[in-house]
């Protein structure tokens, strides 16, 4: 633990604010004159610290604090946000992390025990192009170019034309993952953007991983008919299947304790008053920690879909719109995080992350991984009124700091 | 019963699709081209009998045989369709209405004891300004020119003008009320567009009346929330809320043997897959013969909905989007109608009917009004694939026939 001043962070994301939101919210979108000034922004910021610069071939910028060894402890987020986003989401990580790295370099005289390296990874959000995680699974090797290149924002503009106006070439991307050399763990800081903490009446938590993603489209067909004329017995309504559904996906996720399944977007066709539904869209988002669990919801949810078309005369069909897997952080770095957190604030609760992290994509390429949540008033994100109090911000970039002694203590050893 | 023959009706039906159908089916929209086309066809069609033609000033057609009295038997129904509609909606009972009024001039040299009136309604469907059963309102004496004189079309025209266009002043609709001088009972021959029949294999029903209507906007209030960070026990899912209505309006028209109950539109706000539904807007339209019935399942279906947004932590409110009160239809009439049937048939069936008609409006004027269904095969209609079986046509002509020589005798005595 160093002599970290929380109290500079937190000016320093107000001044970012100011810098870079407007009326309604941060306007930070990755690939965009916003962004590309707050990242200067940053640069400038960081530059009265003895720290090496670079970006690497995805657009991930680094700032590193060479250490005795080569092995190196990296803290990390993102500057980037969604249309309209918050303060906090994303932004905390990055300017509570540049906080850490002047702790450690004033403690040790600007040469650590082990290398310290600040990551501010492009696009987490994915808000232009659609694609989250864009420059940390770069970074982790899990990135597909084939997959994205053909990106186009909601002007038609293509992904790998605005990356080059930024200096980013798509094709380059696969070199991003050299930057993994000698990291030897990673840690995160970020906001929770969910009611749990606040619910608990606590301000920070212990990060367990973050939950895997089921997300299905599922469509139900029926027979479209007069609303009017049509007798109840012989209807054959989508609208009703797809009503069961909705209902039973709170029973799957209810027999875990933090499994969610959600059900988003509805649509009924023809969709008017006078008429039965006869073809009911729908969206089902499951999410849990646990591979198994996940799996077995997934099933349970097919299965009720299916028993519900035919109670009602209707069929189904699904198709998934994308997965990911849970990915749980390493259970050693997750005990020191436990312990930072009690010694800051006397209890640690541990929790799954539903939102994706950049420390996710990390954790997927083996690295040691391990996030810290604090406190979202009202669980609210992506919104301009997202926000933490200031005092459970300080208490976050402290224990953040013993956190970040605790790792680079076990990476000497 | 006279010697009606009812292939010519089912021939005019045919050459008058040929006429003014396309690849998607009928295309008689009032107070369009093909529909002055259909009427003037129409017109030619009735020259060879001893009728006397006349318009009334909201567009209504009559076709008139004066009896020894002026007690007249009206029989209607009306010649414009919905776009890309059915060959039988609506035509059916004019054309048959016309060889009834063959067999009479014939069976009575022209000189029948009471005036036989055959009327063909302007604008039934509604299909071009939104406001159905137009001309039949305005004979009725219920329409409000107030209500109506703002509509426009699609394209931005005025009904005014689209209808002056026609020779029509809607200034003067209140005068077509004039034309139930005399009027003793009127009788209407209609397809049932609803799957009753068939599935009872009968080809004749005895129609009740129409169903009464409410109508109305439900939307259910709660909280948007991210589906990945919000546990399943803090949400306000207003989708729940609005998936148990939609189960349970089948319940509440269930108790009812007639009773209807269609939740036909459901949209969810924001509707994307990672949001818990914040806002969700539902239609609710509800029918029964019977005033009461359909008062308690509004009422239940209001308690229901107040219930269910109490239990899922959301608000609910209802907006009435439109109602119209039952019309039964005359007993005696009702009666005469099952022995018409009976007669023909060996078995009547009597049911209400569900969409509106325009025996509804002349029902509500005070009129002595009944209607005969005849079969609709897979309930289809508004569609080109709207049909019937011709030797069911065949027997629908012959009870009305019957039906139309009962009321006859009836308004003699």
């Amino acid at each position: 633990m160093t002599s970290v001043d929380p109290r500079r962070a937190i000016a320093n994301l107000k001044e970012l604010r100011e810098l870079t939101a407007d009326g309604n919210g941060a306007q930070r979108v990755a690939w965009t004159d916003t962004w590309l000034r707050a990242r200067e922004w940053f640069r400038a910021k960081a530059a009265d610290l003895p720290l090496e610069h670079h970006a690497d071939t995805a657009g991930n910028h680094f700032y590193t604090l060479p250490g005795a060894s080569p092995a190196t402890l990296m803290i990390g987020s993102h500057l980037d946000s969604v249309p309209n986003g918050g303060w906090l989401d994303g932004c905390l990580g990055v300017l509570a992390g540049l906080e850490i790295l002047r702790g450690i370099a004033l403690q040790y005289n600007g040469r650590p025990p082990v290398t310290v390296r600040l990551a501010d990874f492009a696009d987490e959000e994915g808000a232009r192009f659609g694609r989250s995680l864009l420059g940390s699974s770069a970074f982790a090797g899990t990135h597909s170019i084939a997959a994205d290149r053909q990106r186009k924002d909601k002007d038609g503009v293509a992904m790998e034309d605005a990356l080059r106006l930024c200096g980013v070439e798509i094709d380059r991307f696969p070199e991003a993952a050299a930057g993994r050399a000698n990291l030897a763990a990673y840690i995160e800081l970020h906001i929770e953007q969910g009611p749990v903490l606040e619910s608990l009446g606590l301000p920070l938590g212990v990060v367990l991983g973050t939950k895997g993603v089921e997300r299905h489209a599922i469509t139900f067909h029926g027979q479209e008919a007069h609303s009017g004329s049509t007798p109840m017995r012989v209807r054959r309504d989508a609208l009703a299947a797809a009503a069961k559904l909705a209902l039973e996906i709170r029973s799957i996720a209810g027999a875990h304790p933090d499994a969610v399944c959600t059900m988003g977007s509805v649509k009924t066709f023809p969709g008017i008053v006078t008429a039965v539904v006869g073809r009911c869209e729908t969206t089902l988002d499951q999410r849990d920690l646990d591979a198994g669990v996940l799996a077995a919801m997934l099933h349970q949810a097919r299965d009720a879909s299916e028993r519900f078309a035919g109670e009602e005369g209707c069929t189904v069909d699904w198709s998934r719109i994308w997965n990911i897997e849970p990915v749980p952080f390493h259970p050693a770095m997750v005990g020191m995080c436990e312990d930072a957190v009690r010694e800051t604030c006397g209890t640690a609760h541990r929790l799954p992350s539903g939102p994706l992290h950049d420390a996710a994509e990390v954790a997927r390429a083996g690295v040691p991984v391990v996030m810290m949540f604090v406190q979202s008033l009202g669980g609210m994100s992506h919104n301009k009124v997202e926000d933490t109090r200031e005092e459970h911000l300080e208490l976050a970039v402290g224990a953040f700091d013993r956190l970040a002694s605790k790792v680079m203590d076990w990476i000497e050893r």
